[in-house]
């Protein structure tokens, strides 16, 4: 093998705030040849997710921080082109936490082969991998909506709430997506099948709410926290499952802001539950082999936002998400795949 | 019987923050004699509780708001004085919705004879009555403390708070509580028996709860909202649940505040549930006896703060619940009992 070179983006500071330029340091090194025990893969493909700024601050979370200095921590897929580990050979196709950077020399540990043949790649980043994962166990585990039951989401249009809304429908739901934007909210009804969705940069939430869902919600799967939580909160149905899953809304903020209707919790008998997909990891066969069902059978849509740019895009390309300018999973393409 | 005249407080005006004098209308009428099916009550004890604040409030709750012009609502205790009604004779003890007056007419319906014999009158109005039962089912059925967890109760001297902390102690927990001032916090360790008690007014509740709980909390019965609330969503186990029963820190707010910390529910997997003691109504008999056994075996202990003001002292009275100056469950005593 050639000698190449990594491209790799290096956690420089902890941002406040959205990340700036100058919390990356966009650094190289020549890669190394596996030792025994190793292999060497080809970055095709990494997930951008917002869970990541969370993962840039310090402090105790659901995962140990990013250290300054260290790569920056992203999920990926690519190939194989270097093996010395008895479970894996060249053109194995490969997912797991490969970083950002164009090739990732890996002892196995978090690797799965995927099948290119199966999906294309970015689908196994996408409704086979963490939001797949994160919508399927949120909305079914911790949500436990019944058939004819009202299910809002939001981030309707992005990698988990996208997921949310189709399998809510396939259970039965009156499914409601919360969306940014009128292409945005037309794509989550047209594509992604929803009952409705409502634009909350032109509506009154809790109004439209009143209208859509007039007899209120009994499952809300929050990614964004913020005032959509709060307007939510006005609207539950008796016993409602709020699944906190994430809160976009407020990560880069630097006073982070509670749900001041947080008592419509007692007035509704209802209940607010955090969740966090690693949990499930003895439990993702058996999602994916049910979604690989509904996409083959046509009844769930996969749909990735590649941004074609290399490595060297990451940190705009990540704004993106916090810009809500993102449609479905935002994928950055990194090499061929 | 002779004429007799009932003395009462009616709702004037819906307040804003505290309750004002000129929220009240203190009204007299003169006591009417049953009709067929119906009885008259003497109050003996009234029930003040910070609920009563949310009752004043317009605006859909988990009860209709006392309307302007009505007689306040209040649970107490009383005698029946005369009897039209097949189920109750006079000398009879009752407890129920009597409302903030010194007579109440009834129908009989969500009236419960009591037997003086068997515990105080108050004790009906306390630990076997709501707060007691609220203690019960919210730290049971939706805290579920397992022998060996942290238990963290806030207003741990009152009515209900009080009762958690006993309860969670009997079922082998360890129990830190939450209470305003060195006298209130040595009772509850002294007299109530819980492990530990932080004082709000000179404690960082953050950093006490680091020292007493140094392994998290598992279970927090949240009777207060507000920083404590968020104070203690930083030190929350992993799994933890918090019952919401309350949030007397913002019940005269104008402007309430969310927990901001709420995401420690994502990274604890943790959940935030409502309850309102009403929809336990058919397992109270359950309730109030195995408690009456604790009462009667020494293991519970019932605490009332008795007001001997009358009905004139209602409004002042119920002021010492906002400005946290009760210790054990707040009582107005009305007529001997």
């Amino acid at each position: 093998m050639d000698s190449r070179t990594n491209h790799q983006y290096r956690l420089a500071a902890r941002p406040v705030g959205l990340p700036q330029p100058t919390d990356w340091q966009y650094a190289e090194e020549t890669v190394t040849e596996p030792a025994d025990g190793q292999l060497l893969v080809e970055v095709a493909y990494l997930s951008l997710d917002p869970a990541m700024r969370g993962w840039m601050n310090e402090g105790k979370s659901y995962i140990r921080p990013v250290e300054i200095g260290e790569v920056m921590r992203a999920g990926g897929v690519g190939r194989v082109i270097a093996s010395r580990h008895p479970g894996f050979a060249v053109g194995d196709h490969v997912s797991g936490t490969l970083g950002v950077q164009e090739y990732c020399l890996s002892d196995g540990r978090g690797l799965t082969k995927v099948d290119p043949a199966l999906a294309p790649l970015p689908v196994y980043l996408s409704v086979l991998g963490m939001p797949g994962m994160t919508a399927y166990f949120g909305l079914l585990d911790i949500g436990r909506p019944e058939a004819g039951q009202t299910v809002v989401v939001s981030g309707a249009a992005g990698a988990v709430g996208s997921v949310v809304g189709q399998i809510a429908k396939l259970k039965g739901c009156r499914v409601i997506g919360i969306a940014g934007g009128e292409a945005k909210c037309r794509l989550v009804v047209e594509e992604f099948g929803f009952d409705a969705c409502i634009d909350y940069k032109s509506q009154d939430v809790r109004k439209a709410l009143r209208e859509v869902a007039p007899d209120g919600v009994d499952v809300y799967f929050d990614n964004v926290g913020g005032d959509i939580l709060d307007a939510v909160l006005t609207r539950l149905a008796r016993g409602a499952r709020i699944v906190i899953c994430g809160a976009i809304s407020q990560y880069n903020a630097t006073e982070p802001k509670g749900p001041a209707n947080y008592m419509s919790l007692l007035v509704n008998r209802a209940s607010m539950t955090g969740m966090v997909v690693f949990d499930y990891a003895d439990r993702y066969a058996e999602a994916a082999a049910e979604m690989s069902g509904w996409l083959a059978a046509g009844k769930l849509r996969s749909l990735e936002d590649v941004v074609d740019g290399g490595v060297e895009a990451f940190p705009d390309t990540l704004l993106k998400l916090f810009k809500g300018e993102n449609t479905g999973k935002l994928v950055l393409k990194v090499a061929g795949g």
